[in-house]
């Protein structure tokens, strides 16, 4: 019993410097999570452009593997320390990871599968969770609070916006037509979002006077209604509190966004670790 | 009169399912009925996109016969279960519902009204009817009053800012003059237009210097002005409460945005059947 | 005496009628004269247009003279009905009224001049003025106040984009050169600014890494600080409240934005015709 | 004793003409700077136009050889009449006026290093120290109060879109690949930011069908997600009042920001020169 006593200990403690950034050797653990995954990046980028790779095409090729074979220990702990492993496996950032590790593996059998590698920039989205230590997670949580609140009224939003794009570049398609670049209607959508976002290319441009009439009035109503989402967002801002909350995860079943006083786990009552 | 009740009580029952969603048969139908139109729209658009035409020409046809005869029968049970027809058949659901269903049938008389079929896009606008079923009602209504607040001060800028590219427009055709290609007044105004609203094809772009120095100014002005829409809006979306209203239209006389709690039409004084 | 009498209540009338819009005749003048603004403007721009000047130049050219002579009278009367002429002559209005009316004129002993015609399209501002007897005329002065209030730090604000722009030209001119369309640093300044401000023509486009990593830098601030005018006016719009005044302009000074219940002007004590 | 007394009053005579701006002697050196810095930009660009260059290349060295000369005087004078020197050469405007004033006596050394005068843009940005003698001081610091308050939500959200520009320019870059324009990862990210951005310069553009696609998510995304800095930057403004603050500097350490009534310097204790 002894012995489990110690394993649990040691499972806690890897738990704790894995999962959370409380102690200093999660915070290190992160920190050096984050440049690995910053390097990963930068060598996936760097592969990707022609010229670089085919001078230095070996030396990445290893610093890769090195990369992979990292990410691949770092995926067995998290495994290990964890009391549910298929909650990480089957998590956001578990799904995240796995697909981070396995490109490499799968290039030695199959030819092709190592452009996926380029997945790894998923990674990056760990930043957030890591950025926790720093002293900004308490305005990320205000915004995303304030975020949440206006979801359903920008996702009504975008919706109409969709909408009048399908119907703009239809109406665009039978006025301009095939000659001068609205080839096809799902063609036409794509310009008059390009157009109505105030994106403006310019790869399609109207040309009959008619068809940058009607151009010029999409432009112009893009104009207004762009006020829209941010009157919506900028509201909800306005009334949202800042909310404090740590940066520790239950070791029983992974919640977060424990209040900083918090004892027990909200989701599950498992005893949290401060 | 017993026949006379029970058909009044039929037409009463088949209102209640294609008008309203409050019950589990009416939402039944607004779903299926919104699967349908987004099945011709895409239909639509894959017939506008010349290799898919090509191949699945006849495959299209037939499906898109499909939809009209359903949209067709829907058009003449909604005539048949309102109290007064021409309330529905001249409202502006009325007419785009019309307006989607004919071209198909035009198009055996006359050849070449087959292109009208994109007006069902506008049949889209329906999502909103039917989008009442879903929690989002209250959102949309919210928006929609503010908007319709903040409509006049919005119309007044639009206005101004109108008046301005024309002005700009004016300035440089005089400025750039045709070679550079501002060959119009209308043209440069359609220029000052992509201009001053931040999207920028490119199309058209300045080439002397005073052209370009005129041009930075516009787009400085721009960056500046469209503070305003947004401005107005914000502060109206920050003023309007929410209001609660279900999705019941009144038998009688159609009118619809009755309160949760309403048992009698708001407008005529008709029973509601809640 | 009498004689004098009568043609100061005619000097009067005609005042009314032409310099407010609160007498029925005053309205009507208003709505004609508008008309008469928007023909000639549309006139003058399918002028520009080489395809139909080239088919209908008899006819634009008469259309243009009647409008002229009609500018003419209307601006003899304003300066016979004002007490003070030289108040009228030398205002705003009063200088585009003039800049209107005289190239047509000027035309006929100087060739080239009728290019000039084009100014007319300043004229378009009137409506500004003739709007006031529109339903929108509080809400454009609670916009103007706002953006009164709010014009020195817009100011502050452009002032800072502008340098900011002056800079990150200067800096592109040297990093990416002439080779690249980076051809002095006035042309840098302008593609600054076009990036910036989120226009985007892509006349002139980074194309070293460098130089497409410091444009990145600069979208992402334009992303950002387009946020500030934004801020300051949408602030300043949701101090404000609405002021009422009405469209009598002082015979004797010529002074507007009087309150509804004014009797007396509030800048010479003029009695004003209520 | 005597002697140095009068060192000292003149020493003190000549920072309050040099660095502060309450006194008519101030403003006048202010002022005088501000327009010897705007001739010297002017001089930089024209320099850089090649058919200007071409024509007035002397005159312009000489012009430019004056102006650096009058940079080197105010530069001694300003090291003369500070108590600690160090504390103004290694303050950001100290190192801006050594930048601006080197080149030129560089460039009579070696060839090339003449191209650096351009850093003299970087001059401009002492127009704000400047400006503070004009009525838009309040407004100037009110604006930064409230941007430095919205620092870290606007740092968070920067940091968001960039992390979302590098996976959307990885999606794009296995989706479209070399042969449409996105030939390496670095590349379309850069894309990814002129679009989500709403820049679109059209250099790279999609061509698939699916690129097309993935591009209007980005498109509507970016369309939502300005509202974001808008909303934190206006609520910020809102909250912060305004303060007031002169345009003083200590003698003795230089701080500024001074209330309106200060007599003693907030940092240092040292009696400010009212």
């Amino acid at each position: 019993m002894n012995k489990i006593q110690l394993q649990k200990n040691w499972k806690e403690k890897l738990h704790e410097i894995i999962y959370e950034a409380d102690t200093f050797a999660g915070k290190l653990f992160d920190v050096a999570l984050l440049i690995l995954i910053l390097i990963s990046i930068v060598l996936v980028m760097l592969e990707s452009v022609g010229t670089i790779d085919e001078k230095y095409h070996d030396q990445l090729y290893i610093a890769e593997w090195i990369v992979t074979i990292l990410f691949s220990i770092e995926y067995v702990l998290r495994i290990i320390s964890i009391n549910k492993p298929t909650k990480y496996i089957f998590s956001f950032y578990g799904i995240i990871d796995f697909l981070s590790t396995i490109p490499m593996y799968l290039s030695t059998f199959f030819v092709g599968t190592h452009t996926l590698v380029a997945f790894r920039a998923l990674r990056l989205l760990r930043v957030f969770r890591i950025l926790k230590l720093a002293r900004y997670i308490g305005e990320s949580n205000q915004l995303l609070k304030a975020l949440k609140a206006s979801r359903a009224k920008v996702a009504v939003f975008l919706f109409f916006v969709l909408i009048l794009c399908v119907i703009l570049g239809t109406i665009m398609y039978l006025v301009e037509g095939a000659d001068n670049g609205f080839t096809s209607i799902p063609r036409s959508v794509y310009w008059a979002i390009v157009t109505l976002t105030t994106v403006g290319y310019g790869d399609i441009a109207p040309h009959t006077p008619l068809g940058q009439f009607i151009a010029s009035a999409i432009m112009i109503l893009g104009y207004a209604i762009i006020a829209i989402p941010t009157g919506i967002v900028t509201s909800e801002i306005t009334k949202t509190g800042e909310i404090h909350t740590n940066t520790q995860s239950c070791t029983n079943c992974g919640y977060e966004g424990h209040k900083d006083d918090a004892e027990f786990c909200f989701h599950c009552g498992n005893k949290l670790h401060t």
